[in-house]
């Protein structure tokens, strides 16, 4: 979180994070609830009210202004609704599922990796509780805390073989097949936990929405589950947007869906999500970043692929340059965006010490993925992966261009042109038709296409024997002669290469950051366990500025309007909060939404003009003049000035005690 | 369209207007294209490139600045998936459907009404040729332009009372049920143009996109095809924040979808668009507005619903006041909106000239509306719904608190307590029960809720004969006695008003106006029609400025960065164009992206420092400092500034014709 340097230092961890507390918070003051929850609610979708909207665009704008705008990104918007075979070619039809079972008797539907987990941990909990030796869940797989459903644990103590291999079963549970879950249920007799009752065998479920596309019900279509095949079906006219020029980056907005088979954890886990993705297209000989040196010294929290591997998750902190140049990271582009995204992320408020990079394993990857790092944020759910940035290498450009015979390649001057030798071989179709007639051209497109060392040979033997027998695949043969074909080397001359471009791709999930940055920013004031804060920086807070005049009186009112008209002017967004609530209470519901300063008016402002600046944080308490208070909170919002500053520009106002 | 007053005149009518090179421009420089192109395309499904997606971003950031930011509106985000029962409340599983109808030989689906429409139109016109008399279609049903499906005429002279016949269809064509359009079909011996084919009965598609949600299959969901059930939903959270006073609006910029029969006209009529909606939420005693005095000396076009039932399209200009004065416009809060759509379209571009407010007929209006009047923008398809402002009525909250039993209402404390008095009737529920046993109770709730001049009666009846007979509704019948029920009169005091509040909805699409402000933005330069410009205002256009450096030379390097750095920093979004085409080029092709100021960089700037700062429309260039120029650009793009008052400020470059 961008702290700003105050006066009064400000305790934020008097009281343990609460999640039921923070939860009640968000619930009631409405920055997100179930969706359709007068109709009993939908699990997995959720709404945002006005505080969770405006969040969101704000996180949104400075997403757009930190990405699209700084790096001269090429913005899209493409459509949510896709046609099947743009998901058969992508590979998502075959591969983007789960492997679920049922309840063989209620049909209730479980995730079947979710469920082998859950009932070998309860067991392995049981285990404890049954040896007395109960304590807290290691941190070692809270990465894997958001997937859990809860079972309850029975203590039942379990032979040392068996936990061993219970544990061993848990390492792996990102990495077997359904049939492998299934031999798992039934090898350690597990059945639903709620009912009792079996579970069948797992079965593949593919977790895109379908729908129907047109009047006739014979044009199958998906809802997307990410923005990225609109970018790259777009690339030709990307690249021709971009005058032909690599690399460059595309990047979209947008909502995605995913038809989760039990969503959980509230915003972590839901079937409708906004999304923001960069494709960034390159070179794949040349991966280096023309700014790579802004990016080069900061210091990111590493926790590369093999340390995981030797069951560990201690951070490595070093500089993204010294990662590139370890090779711990791929390449200066990749690097660039890791570099970006923490400094993204730590601007919008969340707690750099709450954040790593973690490599994916090799056996996590998506099925496009050539290297993986997520930036992972802590938080009470455990380490949440909140962006993937993967190197999806050519595989999607390839895939789509082999579909549609699209050329989805770009093509750049050679500095200099390439000149080769090779042998060439030339048939007389004279002859070769006369001598094969139909399958004539079959020879020869075989023979032309042969690697240069067999035409050497050929060549060879033609000029010692005068004749070869050539065996086509198909079990075809025939006898070369040298009056059908004359070999010779040949000079050729290459002065473009035309090559399929590789794409690293940023991911990220705006409503885990939301919920992220909201568990960051929430604390309690040490002398009142209620009063719940929301420290959120003005940059992504829905309100900036809130403009409380100490009472109904009609002698505040212009002044009410004189602010507001002048905040407005500065660009600055505020709220009039002129209920009848107590200054304090109205301070402390705002506190609540994250408004981080307040402008109050009072009857001194009537007699002399002045108001008092508080700060949300602190509760401190400034006085000046109009526009001396609209000034300063203007470059506050905007980042030019902190609150250690503002107080040196201020006298402090004393009469703080009787209005907070 | 807001004009800058220029120092040089600038015919933008030397050319006709002509869509073919509009959309090759549009196409051609990615403003938006059909998506899945490279996969043979999906009707009505189109992506937004580069230009396309900030001219969208930047029309929503002025929507969400003059709407929700200005009015204080409550924003929300809710889920675009839906679940069934939802829409069943609503009605829009019922009746939100197209009557279509199939080609019986090879099944294409035609939409039953274009059908009929398109057909007897070529009928008439085909009647025209063989009389000689054929002209342009007359505009009195412009409006509909959009919606027929290009019927090839033939020339066959019709008889008159044929003519009289297909003319009187042709008016109420939006009003024929499914029956009634088959009756149309068989009457007049309509098949399928295309193949000659006969079509079979019409049948109702529903419009909606289905899906499943989770892995049950069981739960049936619907893409939804408005936002604003999303809104009516969480009713009773919007009233909470907003402290539980009325009136108040919520406001959502979001994807809808809409499964078109046959999606038309590029932008137009789309399967998925970008909607922004509000929901304004009055006492449906008090529709007056607060700020209406802002609005009501504003003058509109208005074309009321009943010149349009006299056959006419005559528009009548007149105040917002005036309109609701003699009640053309039914109450303030609707003509307050209908004048700040009016603003907000001219703010971003569209003509004023060629905007109306069409008042829907009684049967056109969708099947919650009390009343509707769209604002309709004048296009190459005719005038174009782009802004349809409802009175939902309280039609929405009723439907949905009858379903789930929330209480979806508001309550306002009565000035004064109101006193009434009425007849009550107890019961003796001792020798109630003892007398009908169970029947007892129908009967008494039968009788307490009896209005009170029945009540008045039978207490008459009761006084003179001591006993009263009383049938129920299911026939029932029993007899009152003095010893069973009293009746008496009673003062009763009500201090809380209680009721559903009325919705009155500006319901923007977002893809209609873009498309419009692109049309009524284009023109060709007088001397050569090939040079196409797009005159988008600052506020709206995708770069506000280009940044042009003369030509490679390193030397230049400084001045574009330091230039680029000085806007960046004021707030403008500038793009460098270091490109090796020529200046004249760069700068033509950036008047196809509507970019409205280029500040180009030359060897005067090494020496001396100076930039020129030229305008697009009229290709005017001034000079001045560095400085000097970013300052007025930032004027200018900010809107405090007009090119006349920069002529002012900054003299005229005379090196003009020299790079332009």
């Amino acid at each position: 979180m961008s702290k700003t340097n105050t006066t009064r230092s400000v305790n934020k961890t008097a009281h343990p994070f609460n999640r039921a507390s923070l939860e009640a918070l968000l619930n009631r003051r409405f920055f997100y609830a179930p969706a359709f929850e007068i109709y009993g609610g939908i699990a997995g979708l959720y709404d945002y009210g006005p505080p969770g909207s405006s969040l969101q665009a704000n996180i949104i704008a400075e997403w757009r202004r930190h990405f699209i705008i700084q790096e001269h990104m090429l913005e899209l918007d493409t459509t949510i609704l896709t046609p099947s075979p743009v998901f058969e070619t992508s590979g998502h039809v075959a591969r983007f599922a789960d492997w679920m079972v049922k309840d063989t008797k209620i049909g209730e539907v479980l995730r079947a990796d979710h469920l082998v987990e859950g009932v070998l941990e309860a067991r392995l909990k049981g285990d404890k509780e049954a040896r007395g030796a109960l304590q807290e869940a290691s941190a070692v797989n809270d990465k894997d805390k958001k997937k859990k459903k809860t079972v309850k644990s029975t203590a039942v103590k379990l032979d040392d073989a068996v936990i061993a291999e219970y544990e061993n079963v848990l390492a792996q549970i990102d990495n077997y097949t359904g049939p492998e879950l299934g031999q798992l249920l039934r090898k350690y007799n597990i059945t639903n936990p709620t009912t009792g009752n079996e579970v069948d065998e797992p079965v593949q479920f593919n977790l895109m929405f379908d729908s129907s596309i047109g009047p006739t019900g014979k044009q199958k279509g998906y809802l997307r589950p990410e923005t990225a095949q609109g970018h790259f079906l777009n690339f030709s006219r990307l690249l021709d947007f971009n005058n032909n020029k690599l690399p460059f980056a595309s990047a979209q907005i947008g909502r995605s869906f995913r038809n989760e088979i039990s969503p959980r954890a509230g915003l972590i886990r839901v079937r409708e999500f906004t999304m923001a993705e960069i494709e960034h297209y390159v070179d794949p000989l040349d991966k280096s970043h023309e700014r790579f040196d802004e990016a080069k010294d900061i210091k990111l929290r590493f926790l590369p692929r093999d340390v995981q591997s030797r069951g560990k998750t201690d951070l490595i902190e070093m500089s993204v340059g010294e990662a590139v140049e370890k090779k711990i990271v791929d390449n200066q582009t990749l690097g660039y965006f890791l570099a970006r995204v923490y400094l993204y992320l730590s601007r919008i408020g969340i707690d750099p010490a709450r954040l790593r990079f973690r490599q994916h394993m090799e056996n996590e990857m998506a099925h496009y993925a050539s290297d993986c790092w997520d930036a992972e944020i802590f938080t009470s759910y455990g380490w949440i992966e909140c962006v993937g940035c993967a190197d999806r290498s050519a595989y999607d450009l390839t895939v789509h261009a082999k579909k549609t015979g699209a050329p989805l390649v770009a093509r750049v001057a050679l500095p200099e042109p390439v000149i080769t030798e090779r042998e060439v071989a030339t048939f007389d179709k004279k002859i070769l038709g006369k001598t094969f007639q139909k399958d004539g051209e079959a020879l020869r497109v075989h023979v032309t296409e042969l690697p240069n060392d067999e035409l050497e040979i050929i060549k060879d033997a033609l000029k010692t024997n005068g004749s070869y027998p050539v065996t086509l695949p198909d079990g075809r043969q025939f006898s070369l002669t040298s009056e059908l074909v004359t070999i010779e080397r040949r000079q050729l001359k290459q002065s473009i290469r035309e090559f399929t471009p590789n794409v690293i791709e940023p991911s990220f999930g705006i409503g885990r950051i939301l919920y992220a940055l909201l568990e960051h920013s929430y604390w309690a004031r040490e002398q009142d366990i209620q009063r719940g804060v929301l420290s959120l920086p003005a940059v992504v807070a829905p309100t900036k500025v809130l403009v409380v005049p100490l009472s109904a009186n009609e002698k505040l009112a212009p002044a009410v309007a004189e602010i507001s008209s002048k905040l407005r002017k500065a660009g600055v967004f505020s709220r009039v909060d002129d209920s009848t609530a107590s200054i304090g209470k109205r301070y402390s519901r705002n506190d609540e939404l994250g408004t981080p300063y307040g402008i109050t008016i009072d009857f001194a402002t009537v007699s002399n003009g002045t108001v008092t600046l508080r700060e949300r944080d602190t509760t401190d308490q400034l006085i000046g003049k109009i526009d001396e208070v609209t000034a300063v909170v203007t470059e506050l919002v905007e980042g030019s000035l902190d609150w250690e500053g503002a107080c040196q520009r201020l006298p402090a106002y004393d009469g703080v005690q009787a209005i907070d």
